[in-house]
């Protein structure tokens, strides 16, 4: 039997800026051709190994005692255990069940037990690796392109005028909503019980065919500055719209600079680089690194002082972001579609770059 | 390669009572066009939201700090998310995110950065909102049937003769398996920890399109009667079957009333009203909100001392009910299909009614 | 839109064994028409019920006061809910819920408000039960079978000569992965911490239709013999090679016999027997139950106390088997696929053993 009654849907209202021809950004995969951290190098000991994952692909990386990290397929080549669970021994990586050894290319170098006159497996897939900024950087896509293609530069960091904090955490959405949650700066009503009321005024919009950046400059309304506020960007001046705030997206990260006088030739008050690497293969989590560099203060020594607040404060925002786009996830999932009725025409063109650039989602892993 | 090896099947038993037309219940999705309770007044304070779900759709209940609680659909027009994270402001609902604010209909009213000359989108779907019973109402369905559509009468609610208890708790199951549980009084085994041994008497049974009532009697086979059993319907006659019980589903509720002496022109010794509000999309969960009337004893204030002794009793008995619906739900799952053989023809009246009554399940949210 | 961007399948090594003609081991059921351990006698008490499961089929243990335990279907023929929550009430088991009552054949016997003169449905499916080894074995499979088939021998359990130890666990994997652990003893680098560097020679290998058997003998080439191995085993001998392991996977079950000084016509030092049970219906978890037989040492009585630290080897060597196994598993599941590349060809023979004595899985319940 089937059952004769129906109800109208129940959602009906008109879009202000419809859709249709804006590409799937939720279901595009994230370019791999690029270098992407996978860990802070204090976490991969000396001979030890580290189980990090690009968009569901396993990788196992390798520091041995002596000599530079390297990162493998994290499946041995024999049964498909994580390479990681073995044991560093040397340069090589030998896996624990059983003892098939690997070298930093991923080259099957020994099988204990295997027949005389037998040729050795190839082994598994090596990624190219390197260190950066306290991080371990690591190209999941073509290796060919790898050699050619640069670590992001960062020329704050490691600059004696700044101090630099890492961000490091687990984010349950794609990455693109945490690319659209910081371009729109409408979203500091989101962080009205940290930074008062804040209205922010687009200056100016740039765009390229993988980059898009945006130029803000704010005004309080209501409520007082905060310490944390006050200690990243200095006293805001009374003069309202006199700062500057750059954020950019340069495909596939993502950047923010502050000047709080405006003066964009001169050292900023704030420099931050993001990198939101997927895990899962839907790519329905991430995984954000960041470095958030910090101007200090005239008199040396100070910004230690103040760095619990300035830990607390940004990890009060990063918190509140992550809420939200955790949110946006849940809701995206729960409708089984990108229903956003942007009105913000900066965050249409994101949508449409992020869609452009980014790659299909891998059907299976093999 | 097929594997050529096959086994017989392991189920094979004779139907006593054939279900082939017996429509599938246990998909049936429960009709929206009535008024269900969403909450507990005392649990939606002034200036606050809550978030509530009928059958998969999102719910932002709102109780402005002055005046009438209202309901809106739970996800921003802008990015779908909840609008019950936002800010209660005046009448008003801001989106916690951008700030895009909403009236008491759901029609958007402002988007504090919209360019001048840009029309503000429909906004969101308001729904018909009442209290009544201690409950926040809502009515999901059509919006154009809620005026029309009656709250539920309780007489008993409220009368200075009978003391009332909430019930307010998710359960794991369908909300047919609720309707069952209740109606048919054979499964008094079930709570022969706490009521000693009964034994069930079907008097009659009533039906009409969208109800079915039966009357039971009832007689003590074994153990004694508790005291929380005594303090709600009062001492049990010596005669058997000397008592009346009428449970009645009047699509969508259910509600049982008993006569210790069974002269049901008298007013009932106890009075239960309850809805089962599916939450999930597949109505594989609901909440159950009811209301236990109980009547109070002849000298004033003793019903206030016996009421724990009260509490702990229909706590008791409906823990086991809850642990029997879930394993029947878990069982439904795991075979996939009903394979009730029911034998009480009540019941089978029951389930055809329930999926007459009902709708099809939503197939997706949007 | 589609997107156009496509990237090359990140993995790419040469088979050294393609497997294109292997079935397909980890999709394939085990053959039901064996008898399995399900419980440990102790923990099935007098009076009582216990809840069990052979791949995905819900199994009711259920003890009488009196007499000998018995097996039935896990699902009241009413309404579907586990027997196993209801009340044995002499050599019956009423269902917890409406008070059907079976006996121990499964047949239905009593419906308290069964109208008169209606026939009492069939009831549940029965199955044979019998207890040997402390465990209560039960044959899920085609009941006709049950009384030709001999649950299997175990001649040195209840010998005076040796004492028994349990394996009784839940493991995350295929039951082929535990056959395949125990047979390479090529996997004893998995147990380095444990048991030093041993090398594995492969003496013998000897085949039929629904056997496979292979002797190995061993040397330490690095690292001590651990007072847990010492204590089983026995001093090793300073010889290499001198001393003898069978394992065999004699379907459906799995036994190891040691004997310190290879001579196989004395008893072995160590007699070990695994089942593992599968429990849901993919069959990716089983239930291992083991039994560790281990012969005593010449002086009476030194075995109880040397028995803790034989427990607490044979608990770290297993802890890592399951380890390494469930990590197989997971394997298998990310990629959708069994990639091994088995350089082994005992375990390939393995695989095709249990591929071709399987049975398909299961499509649903019922």
């Amino acid at each position: 039997m089937t059952l004769p009654k129906t109800k109208p849907p129940l959602r009906k209202y008109r879009d202000v800026a419809p859709e249709g021809d804006v590409p799937t950004t939720r279901t595009t995969g994230l370019d791999p051709d690029f270098w992407y951290p996978f860990a802070r190098s204090r976490d991969l000991k000396p001979g030890k190994t580290l189980a990090v994952r690009f968009a569901g692909t396993e990788i196992a990386l390798v520091r041995p005692e002596q000599g530079e990290p390297y990162a493998l397929e994290d499946r041995c080549a024999h049964r498909q255990v994580p390479l990681s669970m073995g044991v560093v021994k040397g340069e090589q990586l030998q896996c624990g069940y059983h003892c098939w050894a690997y070298d930093r290319t991923g080259a099957c170098v020994s099988i204990p037990y295997l027949d005389r006159g037998r040729t050795l497996p190839n082994g598994v897939r090596g990624y190219a690796c390197r260190e950066a900024y306290g991080f371990v950087f690591v190209f999941p896509g073509n290796q060919e392109l790898a050699q050619a293609t640069p670590v992001p530069e960062l020329p704050y960091h490691g600059d004696r005028r700044y101090k630099t904090r890492v961000l490091d955490r687990d984010i349950a959405c794609h990455y693109s909503f945490m690319h659209e949650n910081l371009m729109d700066m409408n979203h500091q009503f989101l962080h009205r019980s940290l930074m008062g009321r804040i209205r922010a005024k687009l200056l100016d919009v740039r765009e390229g065919e993988d980059w898009l950046e945006a130029d803000y400059s704010f005004s309080r309304t209501e409520g007082k500055q905060s310490l944390g506020e006050r200690l990243i960007i200095g006293s805001s001046s009374t003069d309202k719209y006199a700062d500057l705030m750059t954020i950019r997206t340069g495909y596939p990260y993502q950047t923010l600079r502050y000047w709080t006088d405006g003066k964009r030739e001169e050292p900023p008050a704030l420099d931050l680089w993001n990198a939101y690497v997927p895990t899962d293969r839907a790519q329905n989590h991430n995984h954000t690194y960041g470095l958030i560099m910090v101007q200090k203060p005239p008199i040396p020594g100070v910004i230690h002082l103040l760095w619990p607040v300035i830990t607390l404060f940004t990890e009060g925002i990063f918190g509140q972001d992550r809420a939200i786009v955790e949110a946006e996830q849940r809701a995206y999932e729960a409708q089984g579609a990108d229903l956003n009725n942007e009105v913000f025409p900066i965050i249409q063109s994101l949508k449409a770059l992020l869609a452009r650039r980014g790659v299909p989602l891998p059907p299976t892993e093999h």
